[in-house]
């Protein structure tokens, strides 16, 4: 498997984060790539989100560059603004581009105000770092309370050649599906057009990132961005865009499987499959409602078959439905029948359960066709012992 | 502080449990009274929630006695409906009232079938046990994963007279509001009718179950009843109406704040009051998220003065409102102003929020008269603790 070609990265130590761990990163593309974002919906919005935006919007489309910080979320501070554009024109400056071609990133603690001259001090050292070879570096700089990196590549076979695609994201606490959770870049040496490509990470983001939950919570700095910067050679038209679509779809789920098996203190990836809704809209409904119930994430930790609180949790998700047709599954064993217990050995099924990766199968009877399917994790001490101290 | 006048209370070990502790209880009135009742939104409803709203409607508003389990939900069970019936005909019959004036309820695990003879056995000692001493009794043997009583009393001073109110609650998981949450039961020896008394009860639940949380998640069996008997023989009309409302949503209040600072692993009760929003709904809602919030719950767990968290949730609740125009206090002291930081001494703020009570303030300035207070708790390790393996 070989990277996407074009593309070169780079990470340093700028003294953003308390640990002496890279925090700066940076990703260019040797010719500016053709681009499409999500961010988050969240009212609050970090000054580096309403920046990518506003960049996104005057190059129509098109980036040279991605920074990114982690350590701080430069969301909620006086200086914000202030620190994205200076840090981003400082950038632009020395890779001789237009401004509006980098877009910047932030994550972690909101409200204490980043100091860009951290920032504009290591560009020098970062710049000068930058190689083909180092996407592992930039892949474990933007790591917060993550415990590991999460990386996917892909190789599709396209009629006009072989194209790469490479993502790299992070967690791990302050996740919520429906929206472009945590940040996220996917990068492709294919030539997409900047209009196909946000409609192409629109719909792969759907059955992706918005299908994924940790704890509920959305963030303010919320990014996913998918570049093509055409070094390929291989235009993507016609009938291979379904099936790049379908290779990105493929890729992006990866990520965020990745996510959720690495939510905070979490010990289980938890994939629950919704059958039989109406619609896959009321589908993904009563699967976020199953996904951000604390009761079944706990019941879960506990290798618990407690299929009570996952009807429950679908009962009270505002999706219409009949309890008498649900049965459902817990790592393929059917323990609810009929919307009531079925028989199952609760001692092989606790043993199932302990495993690291547990399923959740909830399958409404009837004739709905509507399905989704969903990632989150397990509810432990870790994410309390993360989460009540995080700050000091 | 005397017990409201013609109620009888008892309650016995039928068996239900697996620990022997009280599980069977019964409240009768001398006189059948007017009665409002308000049940769970959740799609899944048990067989006794399904049974009280059969009853309430044929007796039109006219109950007798209450008959309360726990230990079990007679939730998603084959023989619900059945154990529902025959347990309240036989109640029914010991009592010599018609069998739709006796409400029942059940609280426990969901999914596990309710021997009904358990409770049947129990009858002719549970009636032979009445008394009007011993509602302490019945307050105590409702409960499940609670570690205390939650019971509050009223004296109402009126033209007609004085009337006293009582009421009984229990938490202490599976709950979210904006809607009847888990068990509660008032008492009052006033005379009103059923109609008045559901528009009070309506009421008066707005401003107080329904501000409720501990983990967002409704249960199937949610029940919160009110009873009048008139034996105080003072009848509610005209200006005492909303005396007598005003007294019954502090005392519901009361009960609210009770189960939300008992709320499973709850260390601290968390009081969130929020103004400034364009309506109440607003306030109720942002209000809302920011109380469901895990990391808000931790963050209160571990002390931390993590004022980001509190903006982002109410930043994700879906409403619109400006965040420059936000401040937020945390035990009195500002912690955030504008949507900025505030400065503010962190290691005495860190004392005042090891107290058990904590409140935060979220003040939207500007013209907006919205207001609403929530109730909710921390998030620690005991919640994983007890639902990690809550069946087995």
């Amino acid at each position: 498997m070989t990277f996407p070609l074009g593309y070169r990265y780079s990470s340093v130590y700028a003294g953003i984060r308390k640990v002496k761990r890279d925090d700066l990163a940076l990703i260019v593309t040797d010719e500016p790539a053709a681009a499409a974002a999500i961010f988050t919906t969240n009212r609050v919005q970090a000054a580096p989100v309403r920046l990518s935006r506003k960049h996104l919007k005057a190059s129509k489309g098109r980036v040279k560059a991605l920074l990114i910080n982690a350590g701080n979320a430069n969301c909620a501070t006086r200086t914000g603004d202030k620190v994205a554009l200076s840090t981003t024109t400082a950038l632009a400056k020395r890779l001789k581009c237009p401004v509006e071609q980098v877009l910047p990133s932030s994550t972690g603690v909101i409200g204490v105000e980043l100091n860009a001259s951290l920032i504009t001090k290591a560009l020098p050292k970062l710049v000068a770092g930058l190689s083909p070879d180092r996407f592992d570096d930039v892949s474990q700089a933007i790591l917060t309370t993550d415990t590991v990196r999460k990386v996917a590549f892909a190789e599709v076979a396209l009629q006009g050649g072989v194209v790469r695609i490479a993502g790299m994201t992070k967690g791990a606490g302050m996740i919520q599906p429906n929206m472009a959770t945590t940040l996220g870049y996917v990068l492709t040496d294919a030539a997409i057009s900047p209009k196909v490509l946000h409609s192409m990470l629109t719909k792969a983001a759907e059955v992706s990132y918005h299908r994924l939950t940790v704890d509920g919570d959305t963030s303010t700095n919320d990014t996913l961005a998918l570049l093509a910067n055409g070094a390929s050679g291989v235009r993507v038209t016609g009938k291979d865009e379904m099936i790049f679509e379908e290779a990105l779809s493929v890729l992006m789920q990866d990520l965020a499987r990745q996510i959720a098996k690495d939510g905070e203190g979490a010990k289980k990836l938890i994939t629950i499959h919704l059958t039989g809704a109406a619609d896959d809209e009321s589908a993904a409904r009563m699967g976020r409602a199953i996904a951000n119930s604390p009761l079944v994430k706990t019941a879960i930790a506990g290798s618990d078959a407690n299929w009570g609180r996952i009807l429950t949790a679908a009962g009270y998700s505002g999706v219409a439905f009949d309890p008498s047709q649900v049965d459902i599954y817990l790592q393929g064993v059917r323990v609810c029948q009929g919307g009531l217990a079925a028989r199952f050995n609760e001692a092989s099924l606790k043993k199932k359960l302990d495993q690291p990766e547990c399923e959740i199968r909830f399958v409404i009877n009837g004739r709905g066709k509507g399905k989704a399917t969903f990632y989150t994790c397990d509810l432990t001490h870790g994410y309390i012992d993360i989460n009540a101290s995080y700050r000091t």
